[in-house]
């Protein structure tokens, strides 16, 4: 059945509701060039101002997936678990999460992407690793999951490709900010990999896509919803990013605090929030007898992460880069810390090199910030509290300027929880 | 200075208002290709979800006139004043009214379009006559209007580029109903233009863009205030569009009926809407003590009208076509005819022949429909109620569908006014 594209966007535009075939047509339509880019971002903005309702967008994200291949994980031998977190500042949690959930018996097909603006991209961490690759066929990807247990890979264009074209478009068009859009995006391509348990990890915060707790949940519902239709078993915690996750934001830097974590260290946070979603992964896959934090402690979680790196071509024992220019940020006052902005860190992070503006650019592996306290710790006024860390002094400045009101120093800290809501169809 | 594309969309998205700066690097920078359509349409879609407000418009609208050349009638010996129409079915007032104003001294430099949709383009009516062109330079304009004082003829490329890709970007992406680029769009042309005085007739009705009058009212109020605020003498008049003008809808169907008015005769609604925009017309460019209705008695209206139309080539003794088929509709009963539905009529006249659904499609002269009564006349069954004419018999049957239910006979009729209202700064 055919449609017009200009009916499409009135119904929308009229606050009408789309019809099954009207978004079955528009998304293939789009896909395959019959629909114009400035027909579909007029829907977009429709969209994002006059909402879609909870079957509009199911469909809307079934669509998505049938304008590409489906991927099969039931002939492993173990069920699987994937997570998706909507981004924020430090977040690493896949590189410890990942070897610790294939620990206890559940497979882990993590496909990543690079990142875009000041939330870092897990792909963009693990290159820092010398000769460790992105890119598996299917046929590697299968076997690695069945052989390790965990892959942590590009997502291939198969998956979900009108979904690819939409979020491009959306980038440079206004229409991020729809949750509709948000939730069917992610979804589509998590339910197109064929993932029997799905964890979701919505962070709302300065430093997070959603600054309202609002926001937040209502993305979260509307994503454990589409997961749970289309028999994924889903669920999603709210966690908090008003302040970086751990003590580093970068992408060496990154990788250096998640080995800590898998050799049973690192920040109390990446390690409360890691065990979080490994609990709520091998919930959701069925194992309710393993405790990862056992697997951190004993070592077998280290294995892991060494096997899964090896296996891509990535040397677990090598050196880290770096950075070879350096400035430290001194405490203000003397008190107690009790702010350190998300969203500061992670922009004067993008500054220094370590994420990207536009997708041809490169990222340094050694660019990043370094946190020697976190909020409730004791300062004393010009002790280190930040080192900025680049390969070139030139970025210092601008880095600096971002920070300029990131920090608090106090008489008291009230802590807030990271793990705020959990959500389950 | 310089803007950012996707900043300016978000701030029409979250309902701000656009700045100043905002709306001129906009309206060049998609003039000039650095703005995308894809951005552009989703500008276009916020603004007709969020609106504009009157400083936006008006900014908005010199920044188009700006994109462009600006006309300049000052050096005419005589006042100018032009006309322009919202569009309705048999709308064929500029033909008798453009040499009717001309004869009573004012000069009238009507740039006009073609048609799209059910209401048909003046250009496209005056090309039925044998020799007629439409393209004239800037020099032969100037030189038509000094020395007949009227012209019919198509706008440029010159003025307002702007609008000119706003527009065919609009016409596919759903926003087209937006009044403020409505209102814009418009203004923008006839400020470019130069006239010093310009009278809109705002339709409101079925066969009418605006169906609403309140729609129409606000349309006619920002075009109003837009051009007070340019200098131009402007008044707007709010007319009937829920039946067709006079009783032809179609090409040399209009220009017969035309010719009938600047003969003296002709339907009572199409001379009394003539007159009434004439005298708004004279008015708006100082000029109160002639009456146009004596112009039109004496032949002088005539004159004007044959001239004007040889110095463009046309014949205006030349012998109309007439259509080869022609199919006649019945009255379907004895009574007062109650309603004749403008928009039915109108997608007739376009399913005949008459408009083009697309820019490039070729239009027919002779296609359209007569009318044998109006509401308000006594009709008995069986008697002629329409004709139906085109080039190929195979139309007729999707024109009769279209009026299927554009009749009614029933026993009594309230007459509506056709000038509804007048709406001055």
């Amino acid at each position: 059945m055919s449609f017009d594209a200009v009916d499409v966007i009135r119904t929308k535009r009229d606050s009408g509701e789309l019809s099954d075939g009207q978004i079955d047509w528009v998304i293939d339509a789009y896909t395959h060039g019959q629909v114009a880019d400035e027909q579909m971002s007029a829907l977009a903005m429709a969209i994002l101002l006059n909402g879609m309702n909870r079957r509009e967008i199911a469909r809307w994200t079934a669509a998505m997936i049938a304008s590409g291949e489906r991927m099969d994980f039931a002939r492993l031998s173990r069920p699987t678990a994937d997570k998706h977190s909507t981004g924020g500042v430090g977040d690493k949690i896949t590189l410890p999460l990942a070897p610790v959930v294939a620990a206890c018996g559940v497979a882990v097909p993590q496909l990543s992407g690079r990142g875009l603006g000041h939330t870092g991209g897990t792909l963009d961490k693990l290159e820092s690793i010398p000769g460790w690759r992105a890119a598996l066929s299917n046929d590697e990807l299968m076997r690695q999951l069945e052989d390790v247990g965990a892959v942590i890979c590009a997502a291939g264009d198969g998956l979900a490709p009108a979904d690819k074209k939409l979020y491009a478009l959306r980038d440079v068009t206004g229409t991020v900010e729809a949750i509709p859009l948000i939730a069917s995006s992610i979804m589509s391509k998590k339910i197109a990999e064929g993932t029997g348990a799905l964890v979701l990890d919505v962070k709302v915060g300065s430093g997070a896509f959603m600054k309202k707790l609002a926001d937040a949940r209502e993305l979260a519902e509307t994503m454990v919803a589409l997961g749970t239709d289309a028999g994924v078993k889903t669920v999603a915690l709210l966690t908090d990013m008003s302040v970086p996750l751990g003590l580093t934001a970068g992408n060496a830097l990154e990788v250096r605090e998640s080995v800590e974590v898998l050799a049973g260290g690192g920040p109390a946070d990446v390690v409360e929030l890691t065990i979080a979603l490994a609990v709520e992964m091998l919930a959701a896959a069925g194992v309710t007898d393993v405790d990862p934090a056992e697997k951190l402690r004993d070592g077998t979680a280290m294995d892991v992460w060494r096997t899964m790196i090896a296996a891509q071509g990535g040397d677990p024992s090598a050196e880290l880069p770096v950075a070879p220019e350096q400035h430290v940020v001194p405490a203000p006052s003397s008190g107690v810390l009790s702010r350190l902005d998300a969203l500061a860190v992670g922009v004067a992070a993008w500054r220094l090199g370590a994420g990207r503006a536009r997708k041809e650019d490169p990222v340094s592996a050694v660019a990043g910030v370094e946190l020697h306290a976190k909020p409730g710790d004791k300062v004393t006024e010009g002790q280190p509290l930040l080192t900025l860390h680049t390969d070139d002094a030139a970025r210092f400045e601008r880095a600096l300027e971002s920070l300029t009101d990131a920090v608090e120093v106090s008489t008291s800290y009230e802590p807030s929880p990271l793990v705020i809501d959990r959500i389950t169809a």
